[in-house]
């Protein structure tokens, strides 16, 4: 079996190479970031890798898009075959950039984004950078792939990432699966060997409870945080994400570009007058 | 018909007054914005209104929320009824500042996002700080309408949407529509006299095109502006909230808050591996 893995592999990138792939890579928490590193890894498997990413981190950012301000390019290094950049705006600020303007006319083959540090499963997909990045490259008929990994720290592990990152980019790169394709990978604190597997599961159903922190600055006035939980609402769901997450599954949920709630569309035609 | 639609509405407000409602505004123009003026307008017909929206101009911010940065509250006026701040955050920072600090234990029951400056409809949904905070809304469970003009000017009218907007908040609070619900309603620039009706709708299939405008600095480097165009996919499809538009109606659009692609489940379960 792990003989006809090898031999899978060996023509699967012998084919990359006959007719080499250009994959962009992007994240939410800027080019500094180890998870950024993690993600260009991934893409340098599969051929040629135009990076562009946020020069902050831009952590919650979801899709947002710099609508009022300018935005600047910064060339950070070329070796081969692997070009990185920052730029002073949004996650979905850099997919634009590249595919309107800096690879345009290019055929981009895969956008992989992240690897996040920190989870984005459940419903932080709506709040994070680095889906929201994954989503606006689906929006482009390019596939995309956002990564993340529960670890939240600075100088988290990402060799679980890199190796489930190259598995999941193969299948999309290789199989039909249908477009538009967005996948929001989540990968558990884990070594390689400890991994169960990769699960397809549907986005945890529950919320945010937020704790407002108040805090009184030197002069007097009153400031906040704003941190908080994810209350999982169906813990026992062994469909959900958060369900995989925890027992020791790569998770991963294709994500949606379409908003419309299809379900109500009958009930409210009937009830708006 | 024109005399029994005002027996219900007398009937509907003297329910109101006898069982007052609490309604939460805010949006994505700021607190200063003529469309936050008609929002607020729109709720005061259902009882004691708190509006906190960003003291800044938030357009395009989608979701995004505040992490590394503190917040601040500022009272900006409050009459009969109606209570006004700004936060120097995202709509969706006001939403999570409302119901989890400043109005926590109290049942709201509904939240009024808008009145925007500009469409929110087809892709828009998805970039739009209006949108964000009415689907941040629907996760904690109160049901939200954002509301926005097609007129992007400053100085636009807003009297086609604040009567649409009543109606419709009217429907929301008078029957049992399914939970959670967001709606995205789109206004169209006519008199309401001129209004077909209200259009149950879906998000219409599309992108934005960008159009990257490169400029020089007068120190010599490049800086760019990120504009375009939305490229409707499907202009004839009188099933979608742009058709509705273009053909003046009111376009409503339930949103949904789970992004799950269920119908890729399938085929994902058996490709990834």
């Amino acid at each position: 079996m792990a003989k006809n893995l090898a031999i899978a592999r060996f023509f699967f990138y012998l084919c990359i190479m006959m007719n080499e792939k250009l994959i962009f890579v992007t994240n939410d928490d800027s080019y500094a970031s180890k998870g950024f590193k993690a993600a260009i890894e991934v893409a340098r498997h599969f051929g040629r890798v135009v990076a562009i990413a946020p020069d902050t981190v831009q952590s919650g950012k979801s899709q947002a898009i710099t609508i009022c301000d300018t935005l600047r390019l910064k060339h950070i290094s070329s070796s081969e075959g692997v070009e990185i950049y920052s730029l002073n705006g949004t996650p979905v600020d850099c997919v634009k950039f590249a595919f309107d303007y800096f690879l345009k006319g290019q055929k981009i083959d895969l956008t992989i984004s992240g690897v996040n540090h920190g989870p984005n499963s459940a419903a932080n997909v709506l709040y994070s950078g680095t889906m929201g990045a994954a989503i606006e490259s689906a929006f482009y008929g390019v596939p995309s792939i956002g990564l993340s990994n529960l670890d939240h720290n600075w100088d988290a592990e990402f060799d679980t990432c890199v190796e489930y990152g190259i598995r999941i980019a193969e299948s999309v790169l290789s199989s039909d699966l249908p477009r538009p394709l967005c996948l929001n990978v989540n990968i558990p604190i884990l070594p390689v060997e400890q991994i169960k597997g990769i699960k397809a599961c549907r986005q945890t159903k529950g919320f945010w409870i937020d704790n407002i922190l108040e805090r009184t600055d030197p002069m007097g006035g009153k400031y906040y945080w704003l941190t908080g939980g994810f209350n999982n609402a169906e813990p026992d769901a062994e469909d959900s994400d958060e369900w995989a997450l925890k027992n020791g599954y790569v998770a991963v949920v294709p994500v949606q570009v379409d908003l419309t709630a299809y379900d109500q569309l009958n009930i409210l035609s009937k009830t708006l007058k």
